[in-house]
Formats: structure tokens, sequence, C-alpha cells
């Protein structure tokens, strides 16, 4: 199969800086799409793959799954976008097309497993895919999204990873105008849940230790902000929220929350893979009939409708930008929790 | 107020047996129903409470909730019933009446605490409520259900307690002719849930640690049985379950069902009231949206839809009669769960 050269940045082993190298991209076959990338996204999972820290990274490890680019081609069949249009690719670039999930729009938990952006099993070059730290990609159009005309590009790449992982909750367990949500955790995925659940119509409230985070919660959209360190505020909201966004990456307990769900409340996990070692009562869950819920990205359909609705919203979010090189450092200020609320790589510093 | 004597049989303190004592009930105010009671069935939670495994038991003890007789008396404000009516009582008799959970049909969820059957504070007489083990109740005519001409009276009794603690999460859950639903627990719960969830048209699985439990499955209406222990066939139902309903009533592995589970499906906890011990993996819940939920019985108006339903279906429960006076031996035989699959008192009994 042809292929082009084209710059990435990448890590060659799971204690190496990422660097500049040279990666192959096939040339369009006849339903793909070739996408300039312009602005990518820095995820926690970008990091995480790049030192293995969930094992089964391969190497060289190109990350990067929040694209936003111009098409620069398209393949005979491709009817749905031509050259010059903007396009958004985000964490999978392809799936079984088969199964179950798949037919059902739910690619993301295709029983094949999907193709991830990054890291995933390259259909077509065999090998291993390569993400959006490059300067461009190829995607089968079935796997490429439509960006909004009136939205800031670079503020629209943290949707297609962080907007949608909390999007897609929000809309399963059918948040609207009536529902009262809390979010925990105030990161990329956090300050993200914020401002969609804010978007859709709920009332919104942040969990927080620290009040400092306070005005940055208001700010964002926020209705209220809970000091979950202080008993009387969370006595005050014993019972009151229908759905819960927990964003919190790593081992916590879950019970001071899920008593804080009304009835039929759902608390849905979206930041943490690992064992939940705390001890979860069952009382507040069967004495409430509530759920402790997981959810992970979105379908493409869904991916698209949410990409649509904060065209309508004016919805993106809040970034700094950062030079391609600066990569490595940036890694290391998102392991403080150094960043407001998300990186995102201005790929001309690439080019250049 | 006015009071009548009746028999009863109740504990004087958490580690005496159960013996007859005389008890009183309230002449039936406007609102009231007077029932003579014919058949009791006898719930887990009563032994509980006898023996005040959970705090908080008052004494002397008289339980019984899953109860069913024929109407001596109405109040001048009751028109939903007449004297000479079947008729039966669950797990409350009250609730405020006034919250968004009791306005919603979901008493049991009361922000204010439902009142128990038995063990509950009685609002009319003070002190706390007296439940069927007893010749008579008396019961406000909202918290009366209506039960079906068509069905073994007997049969009945323990849909008040077993039968509705099962339907509700299977409705509530969306159980229905397109589902697949498997129930953890061949108990009192368990072989209303295997006859439940096949009245509802689903495809029904039993889990079971013991193969000798498939033939009285079978024989339930349970589709199939998975051995829990054969990895191979716990392998085969991977992601197949759009609902498990969780009878156990002891701290287990959650872990094992939770994999069985489908996109989006969920496991109900019914039986367990206490500290999930056992480590929680994250893993199937994000990367299959599932989740773990919990519910506690059923709404009265639930409760009589679900009696309706039986009484549509020809739905009871398969019981074993016993006299009052063998209710010490009976809980002794509970305990080492040797019944098939509920324990029913033949009130006469007690009138001799």
């Amino acid at each position: 199969m042809d292929t082009t050269t084209v710059k990435a940045f990448g890590a060659e082993s799971k204690t190496a800086d990422l660097k500049e190298m040279n990666i192959e991209r096939r040339e369009v076959t006849a339903n793909d799409v070739e996408i300039d990338i312009l602005f990518c996204g820095v995820c926690h999972s970008d990091l995480h793959t790049a030192r293995n820290d969930w094992g089964g990274s391969k190497y060289p490890a190109v990350p990067g799954h929040e694209i936003v680019g111009r098409i620069t081609n398209v393949g005979a069949e491709v009817t749905n976008f031509k050259v010059g249009d903007l396009a958004a690719v985000g964490c999978m670039v392809d799936s079984c097309r088969e199964c179950e999930n798949c037919k059902q729009n739910l690619e993301q938990y295709c029983t094949q497993g999907m193709v991830g952006t990054y890291n995933g099993n390259d259909k077509h070059l065999g090998g291993h895919t390569f993400g959006g730290y490059s300067e461009k990609v190829v995607v089968d159009k079935n796997y490429v999204l439509r960006v909004p005309e009136n939205l800031d590009l670079a503020a629209v790449a943290p949707l297609l990873c962080a907007g949608i992982t909390t999007y897609s909750p929000l809309k399963h367990w059918n948040v609207n105008e009536n529902s009262k949500v809390a979010v925990v955790g105030l990161g990329g995925l956090g300050h993200m849940a914020i401002k969609l659940a804010k978007g859709l119509g709920a009332h919104v409230s942040l969990f927080s230790r620290s009040p400092e985070k306070t005005q940055d919660a208001l700010d964002l959209g926020a209705d209220q902000v809970v000091i979950s360190t202080n008993e009387e505020e969370m006595q005050k909201v014993q019972g009151k929220f229908d759905v819960i966004i927990d964003t919190v990456p790593y081992e916590h307990d879950l019970n001071p929350y899920v008593s804080t769900l009304n009835v039929s409340g759902t608390l849905v996990l979206l930041g943490f893979i690992g064992n939940l070692e705390s001890i979860i009562s069952t009382v507040p869950i069967v004495l409430g009939r509530r759920s402790i819920a997981g959810s992970l990205i979105g379908g493409i359909a869904e991916t698209q409708e949410m990409l649509d609705f904060c065209g309508e919203k004016n919805i993106v979010s809040d970034i700094e930008m950062i030079n391609m090189q600066n990569i490595n450092e940036a890694y290391e200020r998102m392991l403080k929790s150094d960043v407001k609320y998300r990186f995102v790589i201005d790929m001309k510093s690439l080019k250049n």
C-alpha cells in the first residue's frame, strides 16, 4: 500500500521523552479522508500511553485523539466530505461495524474492540495506529466528524474526547432542564461536564475538596459548589442529585457522593479505570434505588450530535495553547493538574 | 382511641422464641379497613426483626408483612373497599404522603421514612406497629391492596414482599419480551424473580453455584441455568444480560456477574443490605456502561399493578404451609434455606 511520510511527535519507549519523528500515512483509499491537522488536544490517556502506565503500549507511540483540521484529499467513494472542509477525529478510527453494539451506533463498545486513534491495530498498514501529534491523518469517512464553523477551532479539539466522554452519559441518563447534576473533579472532563450539563439546561453543582475552586466553577457556569469536606454542606445535598458525573481519575470513596443522589439517581464513573478498594455500602443503593455506573466516550453519531450541540450552544473547552515542542513540559504540568483546563497543541509548530 | 384486643404471635425480646400474646388494634376510623387475616407469608425480615439482627427492633415484636385476608369492617370514608372483599397488606401501612417520593407513588422511598407494617411508628396508637402474625389488622385504605379472585390465596401472600421486591426492578429497568434477565440466588426472592421475569416475556437464566438446583429452576420457568463456578459456562455468558436480579442476602463478589451484563446492563441488588467489602473493578463498568444498582420493595400503586399482573398471568409463590405454632421451627429451617420457597402461615391455626 502506498504511503506518505509525515512529521510526528512520539515516544520511542516508556521512559523516553516525546520527540520529532517521521511516520507513514497511507494514501487515501476509496473511503478515506485525509486531514491536515490544525489543532490536537492533550488528553491524560496520551501521557498514560506514552509512558505505558496501562501496559500494552506499542512504540513508537504517537498520541493524540482530539484532532481538528482541514480536509486535503478524499477517496473516490467519499461524498459526505470534500477538500477544504473542516473535520475532526476523536478516540477511534474504526471498529468491526458488524457486532450488535456497532450496529446500534455504540462503536465505542465494539465487541471486537474499537480501533483506537493511536495504539490500535492498523487495519490498512498493519502495525499500530498513530495519533494526532502529526501533520496529517488519514481516516475512514465513517469515523470522521464535521466541525461547526462558528466555534474557535483550537478550543473545539478537546470536545473530541473530554466533550463526548461527558456528553454521552449526560444524554444516556436523560439530563435535561429539570435535572440536578453534580460533577466531581474539576479538570479537563469536569469543566466540560459543567458546560455541557448547563447547555442541556440542568442545575449544576460541583463537588470540590478545596474552596479555592469555587470562583472558577461559577465562572464555568456551575450554579453552586459543594465543599465535600464540609459535613454541613454535604448534609444539605443529601438525596438531591439525579446524576453525578465523577471524573476523578484515581481510587476514591464513592459513599459520600452516593447518598447525595435522589431516588433512582446514578453516579457515573468516567475517570477511574481500576479497583474500587474502598468498601461500598449497599444501604443507600438499595434504600434509594440508586446506581453506580460507568461510561466510555461515545459513538460516532453521538459525537457528531455533541459537536452540533456545541455549535448551537457556543460551547468549547477552556484551553491553554502550546507548541508541539513543549509537550513533555505540558505532561509534567498535567500531572500536577496545572492547566485550565486542557492543553491544545498548535500543530503549525510541528510544520515549521 | 378505642381498641380491640386480638391474638398475635410475637417475640418479647431478641433471644425469646415467638409465642402467643394479645395486642391491641384500633377501631376503624373513617379511612380505615379492618382485615381478618387468612394467610401471612414468612419473610427473612421477620426473623431479622424478631432477633434484632439489624438493631432498632421494638418489643414485643409481631412480624409479618405478606398479609392476605378478608375485609370485616370499613370506615365511613372508605369507598374503594367493602366488607367481604379480599384484601392484602404488604411492607408498609403508611408514609408521609407529602414528600416528592410519596407524590410520585414511591412511598417506599418516603423521605420521612415509610411506616413499616411492623416495627414502624404507629401514628394512631403511638408505640410501634404490629404485623400480620395476628388475627386482624387495621390499615388506612390507601395502603390496602386488592387481590385477584382467581389465585390461590395462601400462595398470593408472598407476592406482597418477595413478589413486589422483584417486580419493581424488573419494571424499572424495562424488562420485556426482548430482555435477557439473569437471577442470582434461588430462594423466596429468586424464585419469584424467575416467575415474574418469565411472565414479562423475558429470557431468564439462573446463576447457581450448585448443579442440583438446575431442575428446580427449569421447573420454575428458567430457560437456562449457568453454574457460576464453571469458568466455561461463565465465559459463554459474558456480555449477555440486560438485567441481573441479585437476591443473595450476604456479602458476595459482584465482579463475576458484572461482566455478564451487556452494554448498558444493570445488576440490581435486592437481598444484601451492608458493606460490599469485596473490591469492585470499574473496568467492566466503564468499558461497558454497566451499572450496579439497588431497589427496595415497590410503591402501593406498583404493588397493585403487580398483583393484577399475577392474576392475569396466574403467577403465585411456591409455598409450604405451616401453623402459627410452628414459626420458631420455620425460622430455623429458613436459616438453612430449607424451604421451597416460602413459608406461609395458615392463620386459622391462631384462631383455634
